[in-house]
């Protein structure tokens, strides 16, 4: 056993002997059923080996981390005409402010958002049916994950449909200000159903080798380099909503959390890693999986910050 | 001459042709003198080099960088106690609002932001004067230089002294919050004088190596490895007011930029380097500073986010 | 003819010489079609008569003055209940800001903002349909204006259902934070429909009266003194969102605005006032209507800050 | 006795005998000390009678009542070039709230909110000293007042200027926004202590006489009879910051509160009204202060707003 595998054990049995472990996301109904006591964690690396840990296979609602793929498939579609749609700051806000898309005019200030994943929905959908739009998602995340039988769980997107009024406001909202081309409820329907992909920690840990090793994937070049680079300094500066200076200060590695509990973090050129636990902070990111994620980057010396010392 | 050498020299040209380069502060008269065309830059690195190119020794008021070094100092002093005074989230407003303080009751979201400043000058203060917090400031920043000839412009500190009415808004209203603990004039006085700091860009090359390597210079240790990380998470997050993550987004590591026209840049266990160009942006950061510090991490591969590919 | 009916024939005279008028609002794309030269004025009084000039017949948008008459209904039906579900300050900002219902937890401040005629919508619902709702409105405002032929104009209404996003961004909102009761979509067609009733200067003035003369009209009491007072308190703080300042200060009596171009008047004890001109300024008030009135309370000596002099 | 002498007796009898009497501020040491069980009524009515009751005749803080007298002065000096330097909305923000000024960029929404009284200090000063500015505000009250003895409480002025914070980053940020033309300490110094001038009911009955009667007062012109009623109109809609709407709501006549708990009334061409008690609500208004007036313009039929019914 190599010293990366004996943290991820250690990690794995330290997380089940937790207590504090937050509160699961109860806004959306059907996320409120889930066990709080899971946890898992996946991390791939350069050569293609696979570490797992703890409920690596138990799949779990991914929600905000599908925007990091619906970001890299409309950079994809039209490229830095994307920026002109949405900015590259944080936010410091709460994830779901209506508050600053106005003072922007209905311009999300980065893509991470709630607001701006509404933007890529739109950029991504760009004249085509709801359904079409999810095909094109589901397929570049199979395709990246190397998996096909993820799929989007239906009870979960049905109930962020049916108490989404939040986003149906941000929504309207940007509409309003000529910021959305679609209808506001097919952007809606694109948004619910990709937040509700249910993945497993090993197969996102897959699906973010990518932005790990270039844009690169198993011998084939899913993105550019420097575009890689990119999206793990949006994931750095926007990924835990108004939590993302802790995360850079505690963690140091580009991540991006959903209120599922899931973390999916990139450590540049050496790793792909998944961590999940249900339960939730106050600002949205799951508590032990940003404690899981400091204790690996601190043991491998991973942080982007500088080595161990 | 090496690859980093050619690169310095060809940036230099580069930079000493280019037209556009943003308008020089005015809002304090003193930096308004200042000569447009000059640019600067040096790089240190591992094995105790420096390359230099441009005006690598002309001093220049380096302004906001200063705030790099009273976080330093501020930490040493009072520990983890500091974030009780101060938050570590980065703003999403202009650098000297005062929209956000009032929101959060006082307390500043960062370190970076004005309001932040503010309060490591009082820490710094802790109930002495501002002679001999001054008197700690120059005596690090000269200990980290290896220079004892740097020192303050006092023709800088009276000119912000006598302009900085919305310095001295913030300072007074943090204290009517409660989060002062010296006179307000203490804590302007300190802030203005430290912010006043003449600098070459080869002497903040030098002073920033602590943060490159581990918090060790000259074989010495100023700091612990963690804290040299968690300062430069800072300075990735914040270090650019309302353009930290446009810099994130084209440069990739961590720095600091004055509105004199100075960045400090950290790219970790490899080089610290400071650029200076006296033009500035809409976000009071160098125009020319910032293209010259994206060629140099693209040309050396020294992102943060993934190497060139 | 006797000095009132004197200073209304001057005052149509000289509107009609106007050559600044304002915008017409182009938002709703109906609205926009209407011809901006038209004004009209009439005034009701005391002793049954009615005083008209200029195009007191023609039929407009009454838009927003519809909430002068949803507000005396949901009081009617809930009484200081209401209260709970909208405040009573004005607002500072914007009409139709969403701003400040985020700070406000999804509570308007007051009646007269759209979010706040959201609220009486829902009140007025109470779970009954949309066609329930808009017949005990219409049925209200035939009666008070005693006439039948009162009705909505189901093109604007249309007009104003499909291009009501920011409306539609308030409602969802205000759901979100269980601000509302009944369906987004129930609310929203009450609240587009009764802004999209026809009435002309003359049935507006009609209809206005129980407001003027103590909540009695016609020999009969349509509500007590102190309600009818308080609503009159309510359009003299809040009828002209972010000019209601400058309403009270130049014109000096309650007044609810609309952005179909009409104002309606309480002098209280004296008079019931409509004025119309479909040019509107940047706050969404009529141009000439407000100026109109500012003429007639100065001819009259009926402002309630002070007589004449 | 008559009906005006019976209900100032009763409502005098009522108040001393509340156990709700709110808080004495607080922030200011010196307020502190105030005993809360005090109560003051006075009356004046054009006939030149004065009706008084309780503790009518004790000296208190008028605090912001003398934005009022600032206002008159202000208004004198320069005319309506005085609104380029101040607006006339209500502010809908708690009264000494730094955001709205930085939207406003340092244009204070109306003069009654702190940063409205300070502009009127700086229009007042104009280049002179803060001796000469007070000594003419200090002589018009006294006029007004027709009460010679009137003067400032220094203790109270020093308390201010020890702990006035809030009120000096104001300053400052205004100063910052070109909108203070004297020194910030010459505003600030004014400001403090033309809040520190005691006054009882009686006095400032007699010294809101001008504004109740058409601007005359001992059959002299102070100013303008629609001067007055703009006056009266801006009282109305700002005079009790962030509880306007519920003053206007309840009592229906323009007033203006000082947080040493007076509030000086008006009613239009019948009487000039002051009530004191200590006693303040989370708005910063008179608790019993208020209750007594809604009790007067009720018992009278004196609200601007309708007859009694």
């Amino acid at each position: 056993m190599d010293k990366l595998e004996g943290l991820v054990a250690e990690i794995a049995a330290e997380m089940a002997a937790q207590t504090e472990r937050g509160k699961v996301a109860s806004y959306i109904p059907q996320l409120g059923k889930v066990d709080p006591k899971q946890f898992g964690i996946a991390v791939t690396l350069a050569d293609g080996r696979i570490v797992c840990g703890g409920d690596a296979d138990t799949r779990f609602s991914i929600q905000s981390i599908s925007k990091v793929f619906t970001l890299t498939l409309a950079l994809g579609k039209i490229g830095d005409a994307l920026w002109r749609r949405v900015g590259r700051e944080p936010s410091g806000n709460p994830f779901n402010s209506i508050v600053q898309l106005e003072y922007e005019r209905g311009k999300p200030r980065n893509p991470f958002i709630n607001a701006g994943a509404l933007a890529l929905a739109d950029v991504i959908l760009s004249g085509h049916r709801p359904r079409e739009a999810l095909g094109d998602i589901l397929h570049f995340i199979r395709h990246v994950a190397d998996d096909d039988s993820i799929a989007i769980d239906q009870g979960v997107a049905r109930s962020e449909q049916e108490t989404g009024f939040r986003n149906a406001a941000l929504a309207n909202y940007m509409r309003a200000c000529d910021m959305l081309e679609s209808p506001v409820d097919f952007v809606l329907g694109v948004y619910f159903h990709h937040c509700a992909i249910a993945m497993s920690c090993r197969q996102l840990a897959m699906a973010g080798r990518y932005l790990a090793f270039s844009g690169r994937q198993d011998g084939r070049t899913v993105l550019s380099p420097e575009r890689a680079r990119r999206i793990n300094a949006l994931m750095l500066m926007c990924g835990h909503y108004d939590g993302s200076g802790e995360f850079a200060f505690r963690v140091g590695i580009p991540g991006k959390s959903g209120v599922g509990g899931g973390i999916l973090g990139v450590v540049p050129g050496r790793a792909s890693v998944c961590v999940w636990s249900p339960g939730i902070d106050e600002q949205g990111n799951s508590r032990l999986g940003r404690l899981a994620l400091e204790r690996l980057t601190q043991g491998m010396g991973w942080s982007v910050f500088g080595p161990q010392g």
